[in-house]
């Protein structure tokens, strides 16, 4: 038997573990020291009400007879989520078709089974910094990839031009690991490229619902075009908490049609040979996420996080730190102070200051030089932690 | 953009949809008649109070900002249910690492994930009849797919010869469709053959919780060399009527390693990569089937299925019609009766008897003039379906 000789060409991601492990270290011989942890993009917040009594109830369902639920009727989800799915898009005046909507157990699986669908003679393009994931994803398959560099020049937010060559373009916004949010013109810019060039554009909207400007698009669907490239992969990981509870949705809209053949019939055929659906319980409680009850609770926690990160930016302000993100993303993407490089300021941060964060240069060549920390930690210790910050910095 | 050019090759399979359709325009045609389903695999009994319970448990901690869990600390899995799934394979004398477990939301995501691990040039060897998803899966990925015959002369048991060329080769025991059985000596020959031939067995265990004889293997690692040539995938679904819950596990030992590469480790960074792990509640709801209390209300659903079974076949012997299956498994095989072919006689029984099997001919080639009845039906109406059964095949 022949393996998928891609897979010795996946380099090792030691991001998060070498965070981990050096964090370890540190408590094991430090045992008293108060180590506040702000790396991670984990919420910290319980699931809401809403959610928790939906939970409940289809759990107690699925204990009797009469409510019990076997297979999913379908491997796309059932119908009231995706209306539920549905309305959440119309109240940004996107009108989407319920078969138009597949219910996922999280943006990450969609990310990488979505890829199936495609040749491997295709030119991937990818921001740098970036979530890693996107990266290994296509070297398991064998496609080229290059990247398109996101640096303080352009705000973070690379915009297209003509002599870029690429079938399939990740847009991540609001992104990680910058916290940057493409305006509608930045978007239509790619929207226009990929139309022009017969790209497909993947649009990962996991952070939409910390966007408060409604002048900034939630939605690649709100640019005239995006449903004939592009391909929409959301999650209720960061909008309702739901990172442990596991559910997501990606919209292959009908008119995307490549080689003659359309891609939400190749998805559908693909997720109803390799996949069997979300739990009935988990896509009740999702339900609850989008009903007016469930969306003002989920919203409560997004503000706790919201004025998190507003502590975490002031601080920068004061002490005159570039950075992007944390207003419309949990994520705030700082130039490390004192010019240090960014393994160099984690190991200081930890050392001096308790506080963990991640190095920009664990997400690509231009992350280094810079620092990512979210705004996902309990009031207090954020408080806390960026008044060591503080400390620190006026040092170097 | 390019897409996958093997997706236009897939057979649309019109099984199950087909079978749908003609149940909705008979039934919409004879609104008084009383349609008893026989046909889809899919579980009537409610999840078992200890699981019920579990779930509750980890929803109530859900709501908790002490109780709430994140992102899955791995996403192979939580130790808690990897040293469950172990202790269950245990009790067959085999041991496993927690390391070799991974959990997944089922075994149809697990087997056709797994492909990814593996070149597109290679063989694959698939029994006939079969379980659709296995060639669909392959087909998407541009295999070759050969298939090996299970027939009434083999028992439904096909056994390899050396001329048999094949890397990938699909075994499922106890077997969806025909519920056939493999002994020791079975499997020790496809184990034989596989190592002889540096082949990749793939073993589908799904209906492992039927088999009652502890003289049949229930795992591939009961056959002595299998860890060295065999993942196993392994589901709830039908041990704990987890159908709609979603939760499984793929056992892929540390020897499995081929072009010098670890599959367990392989696998490891697929589903890293590309998946977020399974539901902290439902992990807890798994666990909670491996308990002593859970495992014997799991088996009192089982008995509740094979005294089911043991209708349907007691039926079939006094009509003497052969079949296969229905003691170590909830399908029953059978020869339509009068020489019909299994579409004439999935009508025929649907038009004169209101009773709804699945026509063998769906499965495959050899499946042709065969038939599938589950014992998944509640106990009145399978008893009911059975006498309509008998006088309809009386007069055959």
């Amino acid at each position: 038997m022949r393996i998928n000789e891609n897979y010795r060409n996946i380099q090792d991601s030691y991001l998060f573990s070498t965070v981990g492990k050096k964090v370890a270290a540190y408590a094991a011989s430090h045992p008293d020291a108060r180590i506040i942890r702000l790396g991670i993009g984990d919420v910290t917040r319980p699931l809401c009400p809403a959610v928790i009594d939906a939970l409940h109830r289809a759990v107690s369902e699925m204990g009797t007879p009469e409510g019990f639920h076997g297979y999913i009727p379908s491997e796309q989800g059932y119908p009231f989520l995706r209306e539920a799915v549905a309305g959440h898009y119309a109240e940004r005046g996107v009108t989407l078709s319920p078969e138009e909507i597949f219910i996922s157990d999280g943006a990450k699986s969609d990310l990488g089974n979505l890829l199936d669908l495609f040749d491997a003679d295709n030119t991937v393009l990818i921001p740098d910094p970036v979530y890693p994931a996107y990266v290994d994803a296509n070297v398991m398959a064998g496609r080229r990839v290059r990247y398109v560099d996101a640096t303080p020049d352009n705000g973070f937010l690379p915009l297209p031009d003509a002599d870029l060559d690429a079938d399939l373009v990740y847009i991540c916004s609001p992104n990680n690991p910058t916290g940057a949010v493409y305006d509608h013109a930045g978007l239509a810019a790619w929207v226009d490229y990929a139309l022009r060039r017969g790209a497909l554009l993947l649009f990962d909207a996991a952070y939409e619902a910390f966007v408060s400007d409604p002048a900034l698009p939630r939605t690649i669907y709100e640019v005239e075009g995006a449903r004939s490239c592009a391909i929409e992969i959301c999650s209720l990981s960061k909008t309702a908490g739901f990172t442990g509870t596991r559910c997501g949705y990606t919209i292959v809209p009908r008119e995307l049609k490549f080689g003659g053949m359309s891609l939400n019939a190749m998805w559908l055929r693909r997720q109803s040979t390799k996949f069997n659906g979300v739990p009935y319980i988990v896509q009740r409680a999702a339900e609850a996420v989008f009903t007016p009850e469930g969306w003002s609770q989920c919203m409560e926690s997004i503000d706790y996080y919201r004025e998190n990160a507003r502590i975490i930016a002031g601080t920068l302000d004061e002490l005159g730190i570039f950075y992007t993100g944390g207003i419309h993303s949990p994520y705030i993407w700082l130039r490390c102070p004192g010019g240090l490089d960014s393994w160099a300021f984690f190991d200081l941060l930890l050392e001096k200051a308790n506080v963990v964060g991640t190095p920009g240069a664990g997400f690509g060549v231009n992350g280094e030089g810079f620092f990512r920390l979210t705004a996902f930690g309990q009031r207090e210790s954020t408080r806390e932690a960026m008044q060591r910050f503080a400390d620190l910095a006026r040092t170097l």
